[in-house]
C-alpha cells in the first residue's frame, strides 16, 4: 500500500464528496480542544453530572437480569422497553407519540443524517437558521444542499421575514425550500427560544409552501427559568415537524443514543435506511438506568447545577465585560451568544484569548456563509462556576487589548 | 397530527428513496425470528459466548481510571487508544496500517455504509457475489445504483468469470462496476473462502478496470480448520482494497463497534461524512476489556465453541438429510449453504420447516435478482450442539415431506 498514490483515485468518489471535499473548521477544533485554558468553547456536559456508578449499577443489574440477551442482536426486554420510555417522556410533553411513531439513532447527529438521507437530493434547497449548530451545516453540506440562512432575533426565527423570503422566492420562481432546520430552545449557538406564536406560523408556512421542519431539541429539559412552549411538533397537524432528540444532555454524551419522532410514513423510511447499527447494549442500559423517575431526578440536579453556571456567566459577563459587548439571555441549555463591540474580529482575536486563558468558539463557526465575525459562543455547560468567572475575566481582558480605551463617562 | 393523511408527503422524500421505497424482505425475518423452532437462521452468536461479567468489570475499572472522561464526547484515555488496539490486530494479520489508515464506525454495516455514502452515486454500477450477505444487498439499494450478481465456487467469487465479463462489458461499452463487494473468508450465506491466487487477481482486475474492492471480514478471526490467505488489504498495493470489520462476532453485536481500514485520503472523506456519532463509552469499554491479551483468549474459546457447534452440523447433515442434498463445507464462520434436491422450493417450504421445529433462511434472500429458490442457509452459530441436531432433524423430515421418496437402492 506505500507504493501506491492514493490521490489517482480521487475520481472513484461520489459526485457530492468530490464537491464537498475541500475545507472544515474541524481541524480549528483541536488547537481549541488541546489549549490549556477555561473551556468556554463546547458544549461539553461538566463532569461531575455524569452518572458512572448508577451506569455500572444499571450494567450488573441489567446482565443479571437479561442474562444473555444483553449483548445478542437487538437485546433484550430493556432494550425493546427504550421506546415505550422515549414516546412516555414525550407524551408527558404533549406530543402525541406512539413508538411506530419513533427511530432511534446513534445520537442527535445520526438523527440529523438519517433526515438529510430520507429527503435531501442534490440542489435541494435547506433553510437554517442564522446562526446555527455548525455540526448540522457540516451534514447539509455532504448532501450536495444549497443552504441559506435565515434571520433570528431574541425571540428565534424570524418567521415574519421568512414568510416575505418566501413570498418573494415563490414570486421570482426561485427556489423553495426541502427542509427547514430549527433548534428551537435554548438554540445552539444564541441560546434563544422560538415563540409559541411563531412555531404555530412556522408550520402553517411549511404547510403553505410546502417543506418539512426538523425540530432539534437536544436541551429542551434543561431549563433554569420560565415555562416550555410547546414542542413544533406537538402543534403540527400536517406531519410536516420531525423531531430529533438525544440522551446525550440528559445521561451523557458517550452513551450516543437519540432519536426521531415523526410521522408513521417517515419512520418506516428512516427504519428501512437505517445502517447506524442497533448498540442494543447501550440502549437496555439507558432503559434500565431511567426506571423509577431516575432520569427525571437526574435531570433536576443537571438544571440545578446549569443554573448555578449560566447565572454565573451572566453574573461575571455584567461585572467583567467592558462597554459595547452585548450578550444574549438564555433560559436554559449550554450557550450565550456574545457580541464584541466594533472593530473585534472573534476569530482573529482567538490565540490572545488563549493565551490569557480562555477558549471560546468564533462566531463564524455558525454560519453558512460569511457572519458572526464580531460574534462568540459561549459554553457555561463545561467549566465550574470558578471557572467561568476566570474565563470570563480572560476574555474581558483579551476584548479590551483589541479595543480602544473607553471614555470614562461612557 | 392523527389528522393528517401523511401519504400526501411522500412527494418529499429524495429521488432515491421514492425509488427503492418498496419491498424489502425483513417482515419475513419477524414470523422467522418469533417461531417456536430451532433457530439455525440468523447468525446470531451462542448466548454463553458473551463477556457479561468482564464487560461490568471493564466499566468499573474504566470509571475508576478515567474517572469523569469515561462519559464525556470523545471519551478518556481508553477510548483513543481503541484505533492503535485494532491498528495492532490488522499489522498482526499482515496489513500495513497506522491510525489514520483507519476509521471508526458502528458496527460493520455502518461500514459498508460509509463506503457506499463515499464512493456512489446513482446509477452507479456495483458487483457482488452471488449470492450475498442481504443486509448489504439492502444497503446497495438505497444508493439507487445497478447491482449485478457475480458467480461463485467452492474457492469463492470466480475471478475468472468476473474477468470475462469485465472484458465483455468494455467491448460492449456497457458500465464497469465502481465497487465490487466481497465476503472473503467463510463468505455469508455460502461458508466459502476465496482462495489467495483469486485475491491476488481480484486487486488485478481492480486496477485494470478501475475499481474499489470493499473486503468485509466478520468472520475471518473464526477460523476452525486450515490457515489463513492474506487479508485482500495486506494483498494490495494500488490503494483500491476497502477492509469493512466488527467487535460484533469477537466481542458482542450489542457492543456495536466495527472499523474500516483503506488509504488514508478514503479514510479522511469516511471521518468527514461520518455521522454515526462517537459512542466514546462503548470504545473505552473495549479497549478496557481487550487489554492484556483477552480478547485473543476470548477468540480462541468462541472458535473451539463455534467449532464444536460446525462440526455437528456437518456430522447431522452427513447423517439426516435426504439423499439429493448437499451443502459447503466452512473452514470458519457460522454459516453452512445447502442446496435442496430438485422440486424443493426453500421460502415455500419455510413454514412447514417451522412446523417441523427448525427455522432457516432462504436462499432467495442471498440474490439481487432471482435465484437460491432451491437452496437455505443455516447457521451453526447460535443453537447448541444438541439443538443443532435437532434442528438438521426437523429440515430433513420438512425436506422429505417436500420430495418424492428415494428408491431403496440410492
Amino acid at each position: 500500500m506505500d507504493g501506491s498514490d492514493s490521490d489517482d483515485l480521487d475520481h472513484l468518489f461520489s459526485e457530492t464528496v468530490r464537491e464537498t471535499k475541500g475545507g472544515s473548521v474541524y481541524g480549528a477544533w483541536r488547537s481549541i480542544r488541546d489549549a490549556d485554558a477555561v473551556p468556554l468553547s463546547f458544549g461539553f456536559p461538566y463532569p461531575e453530572s455524569f452518572p458512572n456508578d448508577e451506569l455500572v449499577s444499571a450494567a450488573e443489574s441489567l446482565f443479571e437480569y437479561e442474562g444473555d440477551c444483553a449483548l445478542q442482536y437487538g437485546g433484550g426486554e430493556y432494550a425493546d422497553a427504550l421506546p415505550e420510555v422515549i414516546a412516555d417522556r414525550a407524551r408527558d410533553r404533549g406530543i402525541d407519540c406512539t413508538t411506530s411513531q419513533l427511530h432511534l439513532t446513534n445520537g442527535a447527529t445520526n438523527a440529523i443524517d438519517t433526515v438529510c438521507q430520507t429527503f435531501l437530493d442534490p440542489g435541494d434547497t435547506v433553510f437554517v437558521e442564522s446562526p446555527t449548530f455548525m455540526g448540522a451545516l457540516r451534514l447539509f453540506r455532504n448532501y450536495g444542499v444549497d443552504i441559506e440562512g435565515c434571520e433570528m432575533d431574541a425571540d428565534g426565527l424570524d418567521v415574519g421575514a421568512l414568510a416575505d423570503e418566501l413570498a418573494a422566492r415563490e414570486a421570482a420562481g426561485e427556489p423553495l425550500p426541502k427542509l427547514l432546520y430549527t433548534i428551537p430552545n435554548f438554540h445552539n449557538p444564541t441560546g434563544v427560544t422560538l415563540s409559541e406564536g411563531r412555531r404555530r406560523r412556522l408550520l402553517e408556512l411549511a404547510e403553505t409552501y410546502d417543506f418539512v421542519v426538523l425540530e432539534d431539541d437536544p436541551y429542551g429539559q434543561l431549563r433554569y427559568d420560565g415555562s416550555e412552549p410547546p414542542p413544533i411538533r406537538a402543534l403540527d397537524r400536517t406531519g410536516r415537524a420531525i423531531r430529533a432528540n438525544t440522551f446525550s444532555k440528559t445521561v451523557a454524551p458517550g452513551v450516543r443514543t437519540g432519536w426521531i419522532i415523526a410521522e408513521e410514513s417517515f419512520v418506516e423510511q428512516f427504519e428501512r435506511i437505517n445502517a447506524g447499527g442497533e448498540p442494543s447494549y447501550t440502549r437496555g442500559l439507558i432503559a434500565r438506568y431511567a426506571e423509577d423517575g431516575r432520569l427525571e431526578r437526574a435531570i433536576e440536579e443537571l438544571c440545578a447545577g446549569y443554573r448555578e453556571r449560566r447565572d454565573r456567566m451572566m453574573e461575571s459577563l455584567t461585572e467583567r465585560m467592558p462597554a459595547g459587548t452585548t450578550w444574549s439571555d438564555p433560559d436554559g441549555g449550554f450557550f450565550v451568544w456574545v457580541e464584541f463591540p466594533e472593530g473585534v474580529d472573534a476569530e482573529a482575536m482567538l490565540p490572545d484569548a488563549i493565551d490569557e486563558g480562555v477558549t471560546y468558539l468564533p462566531g463564524s463557526f455558525f454560519y453558512a456563509d460569511d457572519g458572526g465575525t464580531r460574534h462568540a459562543r459561549l459554553s457555561f455547560s463545561h467549566a465550574s462556576p470558578a471557572e467561568i468567572d476566570e474565563g470570563v475575566a480572560a476574555l474581558a481582558a483579551a476584548v479590551r487589548a483589541e479595543t480602544p480605551p473607553v471614555e470614562a463617562d461612557d
